[in-house]
């Protein structure tokens, strides 16, 4: 294990002896000790496992000093304590495994090699003593946690249940230790009363919100509230949603400047409200459990309240799914201001009862990744009031680059076929409400029948559909600091949907963070080198406790997981590299220099059962496109270069082009080159249900990238496509003659990758892309006019 | 969803009202009640997370009662109860989707296709309302566990744990249900002193035990015990594993009749045992966590205590590991004794306080899979008293046959060059307390270093080692009664580990339950259709709680899952046919009637290149020996099958045949042959984490095996090898010259497999088997003499 660990507050030794204290760990007397009984004191009481003296000698006679001493032999000798026992007791405590991770001679280059934050005084001491236990509390273990709360887990702060509310968080290092007690969390559903009137019945539409909260927050401990947005929350309609999914294998068509889509059917404003009856004390409903997001669960065990809303067109809320309407935003928006105090909620849906969120202490952050990251940010661009902090987790910032892309339709990847209505569809779970949905049925398939027709994928063009669903001129009015956590591999929602976000705040000097990795749509709570749970914990505990814990000077701006190195993150100030390589296309090649005017050409299509083949299995065409030798695609590939490069930032296409039909589309991908193991982009899990969220309360699997078995020859680590009808923008729609030469210049999507010496960079032209284009299979020749084309690529 | 249900006891009228009163859910003045009232009381009281009457109304609106009506309407409505109208509800609350699993309009025909046990009564009246509610309590939902646990992980029956405990635990249907709070679990450690020395100390070795139990046992309440003996459970030492796994890339070699391994080194008796020094109430150490079998967790939450012990050779016990052996049997019979009172403990290790296991009822169940399986059935075939039933899953019953077989070194599937010093370094886990480590670490080297010698992988043979170490001859002394449970498709521990340890029992008449799934090496307590874990909860209700439920008629004797059509479930008498079909074998062709006599030959070995892909791939290997065309296989066919068969039990092999060399193997697949889409081998998640085992306590992932989603040309259902120097016993060494004709009869693995009409069944002998035997990659040639060989399987 290599540790990657941020989340570290600096502090004085006054602050860490007070810390301790109030951990109960260091006790009154610690100066009168020697420094050896200090350290057993540390150990002894921070073993809960042991309730006697006989039972905590014994699992010191187990741990090992040295070689050839037990804990318990070296404490009853006279040897001082030295670095290298200090750190043999640590390794042991931190579950690294001897022999594998550490030579037990040799601790003390272990300790270095990990990258564990232990101390090494000049003098072993009593002072020192309590600074290297304080560390290695905030030391993370071979479990992808702290010792601290690995303590916690073990039930040795247990105890912190029953201190006072008052005295209620516990903090340590700048965070909120997990001091509340799972099995006494309150767990409440109320009815947010929005503006909105997205089911056509008259009435205000109610959103459901369930709330599970720290007990003391009944007994006048305020605290903030991490709510997570998502339409999934109640249940989905996954047999459903694969009927209404599209077919994709038919051919582009020509369009004409005339082509215009429906507008989409506009929602009345509400003609009647809740009649307010009174004001309820207590929530009427409750629940058992809900889908979490372990991150939750997490934060939950250290005070936070955790709110999850599912929004209009869900199970036990009113409305309809509007797949990223401003509508839908709206709905989620109205349960930060309940939060905040600014909107009214109800017990349930028909008495009237009025409920206040009383416990909270106006401060609301978001979290989750894809849909909820998309809606935490859609909220945060209405600038509303309570919204103090958003973790933006693989996040759509515009829908159609989610399902359109420069004037073509565009699948997410390994969902062809799904576009706004599918989702919507999907996730329309007022269908597991049966009585309510027999009842809501025609006005919902009525509105899906003309969203449909509105979201348009005869054109693919952008409209006021999908403008509606852009939240990118919107990122000005965001008020509150932005984390935004992406991976670099994610085909599914693509890394230029943060890449716009993340320029959008710089532009407007909204404090923000970003964190890229090298998986695809994933959850990154889980891994075993990155302390991101506490990362978050250490954010949200400034912005959301505010606390003055130096969060923002101590999380790096932007923190890059390396593309070959596992277990490897580079902190850089900005994703953008400052120079700009300019590649000119020679025949197979690509180069700085100059070269020689040509043309070259590649025909799409395929015989039928290759074409059968590859729309079943996209992978195979992806691995045959990469070994075609300019059948189907053009390929222009550098010399090895002579030293390492790190590419950061959009790249850019331009090309001239020509095809002998009155539509077509261009596609590029850009390519590492080279025979090499590489990171899995998906990761593997380590230990299932290892990683604990506290004590008795909820496991996650810990998890990490590791390197393929094998090597391979090659990557694709960017890609981007466009209509030959849409030169000038997605929304225009330009003539195409058959063999008319056209320039097209288009983005591939953003990157931060280190290419190794004697590794190539590739760009490969080509046109259907099985993976996320329609699939036309017309033997369609197109021309390069290479002379007119170029590749630019910043880097560092 | 196909429900497949066994475990539902017979109950009167009288019982069911009784039993619904105890859960407080028939109210006292029910006959005074209309049925619909009645009804509605039911539903409302069993809907907890409404708290007031507008709630409570809100969600009866959300069902619905017919496609126009909800409940709500329904119930204020002049319309009765009809049948379609209780089951539509039911469906609703058992979490079947409208469209997918049912038709709104056609309800009863659902509940008929998906076999839920609900009524049709002729009329509905309160008796039959009562009835009916009863039978949808014990109805499986869409999510694998019944309406009535569907409560209790809703939070309906948390009143439950407030009970005294002289009222525990509450039963319904003849199972308790899970009315112990899981937050209030006692969690303790013992040290169990055994008569043991297998660490050459001189002191008997303590075992350490983990005890998970409700604090109502602390209370007056005796509770049964569930132990899971595995040697797992401490930890594991994969990289250490994986260092000493043995070389298969080597061949086979001529054995002599005076090759002989050298013994083991046999273990003295201890010298000392504690001091005893006194009595302790209570347990003086505690733990947090440990690594637990989802079924014990369900079990836990209805009032078995759970009982983990590692054994001999583990974390924070004495010993060594000494894989399979009598002393780690006798190191699990002791925690067994101390359940029952015949074996004394310590709190600690050293301070000689004796603790008892006052809180244990005296009945021991045990539970595992695997090698946790195979102790089980080790320790039942001790005889121990106070082991009232066990649960055999995947269990081995002779070590020789998980890493032998007549005469062959073979890996279990998967895990070429493992062996039985392999599994021992894997295992000992002292690895885990440091200091004690690196003291025994010169005792334990030495010790598996004799263990890789006594193994004997040079000849294969069954010896003193493998003697020791196969439990058979001992299945006489269960006496106990036994649950079985096997995958069909193990290839790890194989189908023959089952098979003897069934007819073992049947021909000493011990009470015996088998279950055969079409599963690998696998547990099966979280699948959608089938009610395993309430099969376990009735039979443990039986035999350890001694409640007289009729668990053992209810129960089948032998139920097998369909290999072709998905939850499909089959019971019968006996695993064996009555009929045995005797093939002959002729070119090509495998028949009943007579052949031509004549001789077919095969060369083993392959060019190095294809030899290294083998070794690297074995599946790859595998799909070219089913299309092989004689090359380095023989093949032998039926004709299309006329009407489907099952053939099932063992079948069996007789070959004449010569080699080119003075060693030489045989092996043989038996084939399924037919286009087709099978069952998966490996069950699919369904539904992550969804199975839930209480209230906020634990979940498992909800699986299924799936049609594969290809079709396949053809299926290994049995296999089987020889050593060509072990013709008349695993243990006696016969010569062997080259060109030597020589006879060998052999079994295969037992099967119990539906072979449908106009198929085929194949029989491929050949040399090498590149998942499981050495891999000498000689070029031998085989010839077979037909006339001399035949093919028995035994069938319907």
């Amino acid at each position: 294990m290599r540790n990657n660990q941020f989340a570290i507050q600096p502090t004085t030794p006054a602050e860490r002896q007070a810390e301790l204290k109030a951990l109960r760990l260091l006790p009154d007397d610690w100066q009168a000790l020697t420094p050896k009984a200090l350290l057993k004191h540390f150990l002894v009481t921070s073993h809960p496992a042991a309730k006697t003296a006989a039972s905590a000698n014994q699992w010191l006679n187990g741990l090992a000093a040295t070689k050839d001493q037990s804990v318990m032999a070296w404490l009853t000798s006279d040897d001082p304590l030295t670095t290298p026992i200090f750190d043999l007791i640590a390794l042991q405590l931190l579950h690294f495994i001897p022999e594998v991770d550490y030579q037990v001679t040799a601790p003390v280059a272990a300790v270095e090699k990990i990258r564990l934050p232990l101390l090494n005084p000049t003098s072993w001491n009593v002072a020192t003593v309590t600074d290297a236990f304080y560390q290695l509390l905030i030391s993370r273990n071979n479990n992808g946690y702290r010792y601290l709360d690995q303590l916690v887990a073990d039930g040795a702060l247990a105890w912190t249940y029953q201190l006072p509310a008052a005295e209620k968080p516990l903090i340590f290092n700048g965070q909120p230790i997990a001091c509340f007690d799972p099995a006494t969390f309150i767990r409440e559903v109320v009815y947010v009363e929005t503006d909105l009137d997205t089911d056509f019945d008259g009435q205000a539409d109610l959103v459901k919100a369930e709330i599970i909260r720290p007990v003391e927050s009944n007994h006048g401990l305020k605290v903030p509230a991490v709510f997570t947005a998502s339409p999934y929350n109640q249940g989905t309609n996954d047999a459903w949603g694969e009927k209404v999914t599209h077919q994709v294998n038919h051919p582009l068509t020509h369009k004409l400047t005339s082509d215009q889509a429906p507008a989409e059917l506009p929602f009345p404003q509400p003609q009647t409200y809740q009649t307010i009856t009174g004001e309820a004390s207590q929530a009427t409903e409750t629940f058992s459990e809900t889908p979490s997001y372990t991150l939750n669960n997490y934060l939950a065990a250290r005070g936070y309240a955790i709110v999850y809303a599912a929004g209009i067109g869900t199970k036990d809320s009113d409305g309809l799914q509007t797949c990223g309407s401003p509508e839908q935003t709206a709905s989620m928006q109205a349960v930060v201001e309940w939060l905040h105090g600014d909107r009214q909620a109800f017990t349930d849906r028909t008495s009237g009862q009025l409920i206040k969120a009383a416990w909270c202490n106006g401060h609301v952050g978001m979290t989750g990744r894809s849909y909820l990251g998309t809606l935490s940010t859609a909220v945060a661009t209405t600038g509303v009031a309570g919204l103090s902090a958003i973790v933006s987790e693989a996040a759509i910032s515009s829908w159609y680059d989610y399902y359109r892309e420069n004037g073509l339709v565009m699948a997410p990847g390994g969902f062809q076929g799904e576009d706004a209505d599918v989702l919507a569809a999907e996730t329309f779970s007022r269908t597991k409400n049966l009585a309510d949905y027999l009842k809501i049925k025609p006005t919902n398939d009525h509105y899906l029948h003309q969203m449909a027709r509105a979201q348009d994928r005869k054109t693919g063009n952008y409209n006021a559909f999908w403008a509606a669903r852009n939240y990118r001129p919107q990122i000005k009015n965001i008020q509150c600091p932005v984390m935004m956590v992406h991976g670099l591999n994610d085909d599914n929602v693509k890394p230029n949907q943060v890449k716009a976000l993340y320029d959008g705040l710089k532009a407007n000097g909204i404090p923000a963070k970003i964190i890229l990795h090298q998986g695809k749509h994933i959850y990154i709570n889980s891994f075993q080198s990155l302390d991101y749970s506490e990362m978050i914990n250490l954010w949200f505990a400034k912005h959301l406790w505010r606390f003055d814990n130096q969060a923002d000077e101590v999380l790096p701006a932007v923190l890059v997981q390396d593309n070959y190195t596992p277990q490897t993150w580079r902190t850089v100030n900005d994703w953008d590299g400052v120079k700009t390589t300019h590649f000119n296309w020679g025949t197979g090649c690509l180069t700085p220099k100059a070269v020689e005017a040509t043309t070259q050409f590649f025909t799409d299509g395929h015989p039928a059962e290759q074409y059968q083949a590859w729309c079943h299995h996209p992978n195979q065409w992806q691995q045959a496109l990469l070994a075609d030798n300019g059948s189907f695609s053009a390929h222009f590939r550098t010399a090895n270069i002579s030293q390492e490069i790190t590419y950061r930032g959009t790249p850019h296409v331009h090309a001239r082009v020509k095809v002998n039909a009155d539509h077509g589309l261009l596609s590029a991908f850009l390519v590492d080159r080279g025979l090499a193991k590489r990171l899995t982009v998906s990761p593997v899990t380590i230990n299932p249900r290892s990683l604990r969220a506290g004590f008795h309360f909820g496991s996650d699997d810990l998890r990490e990238f590791k390197l393929a078995s094998q090597v391979s020859p090659a990557k694709v680590i960017s890609f981007g496509h466009i209509n030959l009808q849409n030169r000038h923008s997605a929304s225009q729609v330009d003539d195409l003659q058959p063999n008319q030469f056209v320039d097209v210049d288009f983005p591939l999507q953003p990157i931060f990758h280190r290419l190794p010496a004697n590794y190539q960079l590739e760009l490969i032209i080509f046109a259907t892309d099985y993976q996320m284009t329609l699939r036309g299979n017309e033997p369609l020749t197109y021309t390069l006019d290479l002379a007119n084309c170029w590749l630019e690529v910043p880097r560092d």
